[in-house]
């Protein structure tokens, strides 16, 4: 048990290797990936590496000279097993027991799981967390539905930011896994007008059943002027969940006074804005990027109390060889919503049961 | 006294003409303007005014097919005197009560004095008021004093909507009047640590009396990093009263984790601005445009009790017949912070006394 199967991002490819079974460190414990969902910033990882890269390098999250690309060892939305424990901790639940974790190691600095090049992801056999962070299951979650709590989190984080009145119409533009989970969130907060925008004759199916009170397709129908029917005296804030940058300054454009726009896509090229139009209507727009511990445990308790419809977001499940082709499938147009790896397994892309 | 002297601004350029005084409406009263500053947007507008018609045309503020381009009677940081009463009006203080006002007509669907085609502004000897809005000027408050309430009332409302707590950190970008009065505001609101950024050693000297703690020159010191090394465990907000528009993505890159960006300038080109350092940072983006009748109200108040330092800020008056020589004067490069307009009186641009 000294190797492992382990799905690494190399110079833009997403390829299958084996490497040693991490040894957990103070305070850490070794786990066994169950369950592990592909993310939309996976795929655009694999896709915009360099773009990536370099944006870490301004940051400062990368040294500003890099002889080789660092590989990145993907998986943040999982669920997995303790195997066993490190120096320093405290061992309170047995060997065996279910977990998930917000993907974060506070033991090497805050470094990101599945994102931070040399710390393993769950598309890994195995992986390390760290005790403290560690959430064993509620009763009743399974392993994928855990593997949901992550994005979930995501959209319980932007509505968090977001300030959104009971009297506001929320308008969620794009309704993939994060765009869903928004509109989950937006309906545990009570709020009553929820327009929901997607091309997608399914997404929009999805989007009704999570909650929209309205759902429509953008191509056919102005979804700004729609929430903004709705709205009367109240705010619309926009969510844009769809990482399509040329919405952005569509949105600023065509919102009504005091929108507030909140931007969970991932945008990294730049873009072309006239803020005048945000100026005149003295517009909110905020990035949301991650989310607390606390809005964590919010939302696997979500799942474990029955409050979410996690399984309609579960549409296909891979074993961990099948990683890199469902990479290829996943970025040309598909009706997926959420895949989830299996990384004890092997098998190519399925539709899930 | 039925024509009058009014400063016109048409196809970009800015005259003196003979007008008819207009005559108040209901619930309207005629004033004879005493002082109104010059205010950087007036430059602008004369400078931009195809723009920002193209501007208010696609924000339905203008019809989208003009013949000919309206004028603009410029003039909306002012103090005047009450000349006569329209109809339906309780006329509560006598004729010769000095008064001041937010810009705006309720009477007229909310046309902005100053700002809206066929409306006149205080660069005319005499302009209409809303009766409900006029405030009479408090003891000692001269017309000049009074003419500052305006820009200082943009300075509040930017701090206000910018929500800074006692802990964080105001970088102050730009230390014109906007700038000068966002500093004023933070001082009011109890914030220790104001960092002022701007080129010119005069706006800087300013920017102390005015109760910045640090003031530095952007070109040498970069005003980013001197404000988060000064916020610790606060955050860093950044009020970008420059109108800079290269200042954004600037900002956005430089800022630190979990800044806000309160933008009071005017951009009305498209900007190119990379959202992945605002994504990364979770940043807040907001932009003001103006202030609530409170607001406004509150900094007269502060004028009147001695609180802001308004003579400060006025270096320069000109006569009526000035102003188009004033605007060629105040676009090149000079020492000027705030101009005020004596309509009722001709001559060219002096120093202050």
């Amino acid at each position: 048990m000294s190797t492992m199967q382990s799905v690494v991002l190399r110079d833009g490819k997403v390829q299958l290797e084996s490497q040693e079974i991490p040894k957990p460190g103070l305070g850490q414990v070794l786990v066994k990936s169950l369950a592990c969902g592909i993310c939309g910033s996976d795929l655009h990882l694999a896709h915009h590496t360099d773009e990536i890269f370099e944006l870490y390098q301004q940051l400062g999250m990368l040294p500003a000279e890099l002889e080789v690309k660092p590989d990145i060892m993907l998986g943040h939305e999982f669920a997995a097993e303790v195997v066993e424990y490190g120096p320093e901790t405290q061992a309170e639940v047995p060997v065996g027991t279910r977990v998930t974790s917000v993907p974060i190691l506070m033991s090497q600095n805050g470094a990101g799981i599945g994102v931070t090049p040399g710390i393993h992801g769950a598309y890994s056999e195995y992986f390390l967390l760290d005790e403290a962070l560690m959430l064993p299951l509620p009763e009743g979650v399974t392993p994928q539905a855990a593997a949901i709590t992550e994005p979930l989190a995501v959209g319980l984080h932007a509505v968090n930011r977001s300030d959104i009145g009971k009297n506001d119409v929320a308008l969620v533009a794009g309704c993939g896994p994060i765009g869903l989970a928004v509109i989950s969130a937006l309906c545990l907060r009570g709020i009553k007008h929820i327009v929901a925008s997607d091309p997608q004759p399914n997404a929009q199916a999805l989007a009704k059943e999570f909650g929209a009170s309205v759902a429509v397709n953008p191509m056919e129908t102005d979804e700004v002027a729609r929430a903004a029917e709705l709205a009367g005296e109240g705010r619309v804030v926009i969510y844009e969940c769809a990482g399509i940058r040329q919405l952005l300054d569509s949105f600023i454009r065509r919102a009504p006074q005091h929108a507030s726009l909140i931007v969970t896509g991932v945008h990294t090229e730049p873009t072309a804005v006239n803020f005048a139009f945000a100026m005149v209507k003295e517009m909110d727009i905020k990035f949301t990027y991650y989310y607390t511990p606390e809005e964590f445990s919010e939302c696997l308790q979500t799942i474990a109390r029955g409050e979410v419809n996690w399984k309609a977001l579960w549409t296909g499940t891979v074993g961990i060889d099948g990683v890199p082709a469902a990479f290829e499938t996943l970025t040309q147009p598909n009706d997926h919503i959420k895949v989830i790896v299996e990384p004890w397994r092997s098998g190519g892309l399925e539709k899930a049961e």
